[in-house]
């Protein structure tokens, strides 16, 4: 891997592979071919024990440190990622994939299905969190990559990171978890099927069948991604950024236009997603978080879904996370204390909810940078 | 009135009027004429001091305490209104009014306007709290009610009562507000706005004109209402009633139906609620509670919006609602104590998050009885 790793200078590289696989998903569906999209940052050292997996959330891609192809945006973690950062190109070989079932180039309702030559769309299988971490691993297997140093994920990023260490105990040295939990919630999967019904209610997502159409499901993957940036948010939030500020002028308009300010944030939020995502992976990425609870196939005991692990844990939550509530994170590490795990957890003061382990968070930055050191990283 | 009510023995009555008006709207618009639907429970007094009104909340209407003529269900708050109850009309003479803008008898956007003799739609005006709360002077002038002993109201029906002590403090003895706030904050505006660009973005809506029509924006608004729900309950309440419990099987289905019970019952509420409302009332009533601030026209100082009141108030929060918080109804008190109002308030403690002050609430009962037999009533 190493001699293929930056060599025509670009940050990132946009790698793409296809690998015959099959993923053993937990539907029963064994999943073949398998695309993977993914970007790598640094060298893989002689003994290969500096590989950081960066997994990403729900609407997240490859693209951690990377200019995104369609947005032209910079990286989504570069605060964290990067040269003099925490997780440091120059020390440490950092991966992140494109997770299985999204729509940046690894497999998902998006891609063409070789049996029929035509985009699964809603043939593609339901898939779940340990299907996404099950493809990475076969990836990771291709690249050579047996052990992994860390894996560090927000949010959903922060389920694969658990379901790695649950699922490859002897694969993963450290796992840093952000802002996740172990289970979704009723409340979690409530705002998820808004979205799912959203979309589907829209008539040009057609059953799913929109690929090559003119008519996109795109007011019902805007409504979905605005209720959803909602709980992304914090009141306090909300109201520090927005209170009840009019756009742009200062009397209501007596209408139905976007006379807050709050209004024309959330209208924009669902309008330039539409552009960079796929509405069915959007359905199908909602569904594998709502299945998604380390602990069910264990009697519902989460720490015998780390039973006898060795993999160091670092948790981060923050105060005015509603969707993932540090509650949420204190379980976790409970169920790794009864399972004689080295855990430290740590609980970050933030106005921001939920986004905030995207923004500007030195004090995230330095626990990451401290426990990554701690393990000689 | 007295004499006009409950002789055919029915308990409502179902009372319909039509009156000049015109209310005047804070959009500057002089409506007219008004049509107002109203239920009435029990005898005026000889000296007219019995008169209590009860405001309702957002898809609420005035079968308070009957039958609702569409679902066949039981009054809304029958919990609290009947005989026997807290509001009774062995003693008092009780009227609930639907609320201008709604869509079960009073004008509203499904109402025909008398100029072109079709619905409105989107042609009616857009409307305030305050217009609503003019509009029931207007009514209760006609009924020759000049002051009422109290004006009840939870959530939406709590703002319409505040807003009845600022405008006509002469006109209000007492007022209880219940899980209510004197302003909507940016994360209540969003979650509307969330709900509105559902509706506006289902095709059957067609700009409003979808009355007399086969296509009726049904999809939108049971998205609407979905959304809105899981702001009406606790995620502890979600946790407690459904967890992740799966519908009616034992396994995941790998698929998109419902699989989770709170996705059933989500779908449920989205798909009753629209048989019984108006997708365009949705969209009035929810901007107007947007516009909602009652310490706007005061400089920002909410104290101001009661300088001078006599009205005695009792208000009433629930610690799980999210949606409406304890600390809006404390910033009620202490603007009213500022006021030299006769304020009291209690929070309550109860797993139903905004629901519940419609749901079984003794303690609820007991205070609202005090506060009523304390004023005489």
């Amino acid at each position: 891997m190493a001699q293929n790793m930056g060599e025509d200078g670009r940050f990132g590289l946009d790698r793409r592979t296809k690998l015959l696989g099959p993923v053993r998903l937990d539907s029963g569906v064994q999943f073949a071919p398998v695309e993977f999209a993914y970007e790598t940052y640094g060298e893989l050292n002689g003994d290969k024990s500096n590989a950081i997996l960066i997994c990403h959330a729900l609407t997240g891609d490859q693209y951690v440190a990377s200019t995104h192809p369609r947005t032209g945006k910079p990286g989504w973690w570069t605060r964290l990622v990067g040269e003099g950062k925490p997780v440091d190109p120059a020390r440490h070989c950092i991966i992140c994939i494109n997770v299985l079932g999204s729509c940046m180039g690894s497999s998902g309702p998006a891609s063409f299905d070789p049996g029929t030559g035509e985009p699964y769309a809603m043939d593609f299988p339901v898939i779940t969190i340990a299907d996404m971490v099950r493809a990475q691993a076969i990836l990771l297997d291709h690249l050579g990559i047996e052990r992994l140093a860390c894996v560090i994920g927000g949010s959903m990023g922060g389920m694969q990171a658990l379901t790695w260490a649950s699922l490859f105990p002897d694969r993963v040295q450290s796992a840093i978890v952000i802002a996740s939990t172990a289970r979704h919630s009723a409340q979690n999967i409530a705002f998820h099927e808004v979205g799912r019904q959203a979309i589907m209610a829209d008539p040009n997502w057609q059953g799913g069948n929109y690929y090559g159409s003119v008519d996109q499901p795109d007011a019902g993957l805007a409504v979905a991604r605005m209720a959803a940036h909602i709980t992304y948010l914090s009141e306090e939030g909300l109201t520090q950024k927005f209170g009840r500020q009019l756009q742009d002028r200062d009397t209501k308009t007596f209408g139905f236009d976007a006379d807050f300010q709050v209004e024309s944030y959330l209208r924009h939020q669902g309008l330039s997603f539409v552009e960079r995502f796929d509405a069915n992976s959007y359905l199908y990425i909602t569904r594998a978080m709502d299945y998604y609870d380390l602990a069910e196939e264990h009697g519902g005991v989460l720490a015998k879904a780390f039973s006898g692990t060795r993999t160091r844990f670092c948790l981060v939550s923050f105060d005015s996370d509603w969707l993932y509530p540090t509650i949420e994170s204190k379980r976790v590490v409970q169920a790794l204390n009864a399972a004689g795990a080295a855990a430290s957890f740590v609980e970050l003061s933030s106005p921001f909810g939920h986004d905030a382990f995207l923004l500007e968070a030195p004090e995230m930055n330095r626990i990451i940078d401290g426990f990554l050191k701690a393990g000689g990283l």
